[in-house]
């Protein structure tokens, strides 16, 4: 039979890394693609415990929970949150499937099809999808390397009358790039001031590399919070980097009145997440060391993001630039102008590596010659690979172009 | 700050259930309000015991997973489902936080505003919660006690063009109510004729009273499988009710092309429900003895749903009726026509028993002297006391009523 999907459906794009993890899927191929964590940095034994616990105790493990999720959790975690300076209470927290869901479930209660939100370029794929998924009207920030410019914020907020301002101000997905102390500051003031919501969304936000103190600004949640006047920063984040994306465990921070309406949003979406993860959780905390755990792989993922960053910087690549990232999971590479990064990638494939055209984390003018590169999931052995295969992936679509042109040119 | 939400949050409704709960948190009282599996019959060392086997395998288990959920799993439920009638591949299915999920899904990619949409009454409360998020245009079929009627089935067809019909056939939440084979087949006969989409929600379906053979008529998914022409039945299932809640998954089966649609929106929704819960219920599967478990808990819940009976019958309370279900885990109660549950329920409350009153489960014109009574949560020591508790409140509650009338009539 003929289905007639809904406008939603019809604004249900697919994620160009989904595809391109499909294309190397079974082949002998190192993905600098996709935005995994490192599985050899996993801490299986104590994961394994904590399950262990949680199904030990009470029956009520198995049953229903509430809607905001595992009490004890939220309690440890606001405890977490309030230690790195956002003064929250459980009751201001809601968990969710990752924080994808909380993306999703923020713009559920907020957007209307045309309501204007802006982002920054680029910016998280899935969140542009989430955002076109309810027909947002979405517009562009500009951005230096201290962040979005607070005169074009303040213009955009001025014409576009938007209801959300969507960042990743710690080591940008895609970009790797951190504002600075006086952008979010000013950024925040601007927001407040023209009444509209941020979503701070900080999923790598404790993988650092610098360990001097004070080597990082607050977050946007905490300069919120120490101001006066009421918050406008919604707070999402997630143990996918700290802990493991399969705990599939995130959290958004909020106006209580916020809150309570995605709670409504939740339990039509799927009543409650996975309780058992929750609980579990709640056991790894109590006994891990968890802040030690994220030292651990913040170094791992700096020494891997080095050796990236060395073997890049020793092809010296005529035209190209990158700018090393202070902590997360991904370096930002920019090609020389003319290249495509998107026609170069079937190339790439070809020679055995894979990354993600830069121009996919773009809602408007995309910046084709752009290419985010995942540092924390392919084995140190194989980095000078990865580079010696995209090297030579350069040099043939280089060769072809050139094919391509005298050939145009001689028609 | 004021927050502007989206109309979709204006339209989300609170659970009556959720605040009936809320009410009785924290005091003595038997609820029969819930719809609670026994928490004293989880598997829980078998559960404890594949989790343990999930976490012990390599890394990957808390890696990020595929969308659509954990292959294994898949093809373990396609194999289920296909010796239940339903003939599907694990490419046919998506795994869900809870089949709550199944429906949200469906919902989002099928339902603009105003859409029709056509339900029983009385009907799944959070199902109406859904459609009503997705301002869809909620109209009622007409049923007797063998299911929905086909002629008024057929007129709602025509006259409302609806794009779904949400139904539970199968021992329905709340009325307990099962659908003949005959009013099936016509049902699924009628909606492929008017190319109309059903939702079959099936999450009780296999907690069945009667062990003789061919007791129970096949599902709506089995019959439309077994017809010619295209599939027009969407089956979504669980396995809150036959393991536990707190494994947090279940499944929806369809066409080929809405599974692909449903898995961008799940995309965009969460990225993946819980891997570990997932690889865990593959273990379990392995080796534990489902079907055995299923026939344990619904011999325990038969004998609950009797002693539940008992006590009603034995108290005879006037103009009162009720259908014994043949499975699943509700009996459906109606009062003598004037008293309204909604307003018997603090005197409920006050004697120290809850239950959900009918009319929340009713899109249109409902039916105040109704109550929905789980029999499935409550300890069957404690069962005699709850409809002791309910005698006590219907007595106070009528001698308040006529004080009220005679106040009014005296004025």
């Amino acid at each position: 039979m003929k289905i007639n999907f809904s406008t939603a459906a019809d604004h249900l794009g697919s994620s160009a890394v989904r595809e391109i993890l499909k294309v190397t899927q079974g082949k002998d191929i190192i993905s600098l693609a996709g935005g995994l964590p490192g599985e050899d940095l996993f801490p299986m034994q104590a994961v394994r415990d904590a399950y262990n616990k949680a199904l030990s105790a009470d029956t009520s493990a198995l049953q229903y929970g509430l809607t905001e999720g595992y009490l004890p959790l939220r309690e440890q975690l606001a405890a977490r949150l309030t230690g790195q300076g956002i003064s929250v209470s459980a009751s201001d927290m809601i968990l969710t499937t990752g924080s994808q869901q909380a993306l999703d479930l923020l713009c559920k209660i907020l957007l209307d099809p045309g309501d204007a939100v802006l982002v920054e370029a680029p910016t998280y794929l899935a969140a542009l999808q989430v955002l076109g998924s309810y027909r947002a009207d979405i517009h562009t920030v500009q951005s230096d390397e201290h962040g979005m410019l607070p005169e074009h914020l303040e213009e955009q907020l001025r014409i576009r009358r938007p209801k959300l301002l969507y960042a990743v101000p710690t080591f940008n997905n895609p970009s790797g790039a951190t504002w600075s102390r006086e952008r979010r500051e000013q950024i925040v003031d601007l927001c407040r001031r023209y009444d509209v919501l941020i979503l701070e969304d900080n999923p790598y936000g404790e993988i650092t590399f610098d360990e001097s103190p004070g080597a990082y600004p607050p977050t946007l949640a905490a300069i919120d919070r120490s101001g006066e006047g009421e918050s406008c920063v919604v707070y999402t984040g997630t143990f996918s980097k700290i802990v493991a994306p399969g705990v599939r465990t995130g959290w958004i921070v909020g106006p209580p009145e916020l809150i309570r309406v995605i709670a409504k949003a939740k339990q039509a979406a799927d009543l409650h997440s996975s309780t058992i993860d929750q609980r579990a959780l709640a056991e790894l905390l109590k006994t891990f060391d968890l802040e030690g755990h994220i030292r651990l792989i913040s170094r791992e993922y700096h020494s891997r993001m080095k050796l990236l960053s060395g073997e890049l910087a020793a092809r010296s690549w005529e035209g190209t630039h990158f700018l090393e990232p202070r902590g997360g999971m991904f370096l930002w590479l920019t090609l020389a102008e003319p290249i495509s990064a998107a026609r170069l990638l079937p190339y790439a494939v070809e020679q055995g590596v894979a990354f993600v055209p830069g121009e996919v984390f773009y809602s408007e003018q995309p910046r084709k010659n752009t290419m985010r590169l995942n540092f924390t999931h392919t084995p140190p052995a194989l980095m000078q690979t990865a580079v010696q295969r995209l090297d030579k992936a350069l040099k043939i679509y280089s060769q072809s172009e050139e094919l391509t042109q005298q050939i145009s040119q001689a028609k």
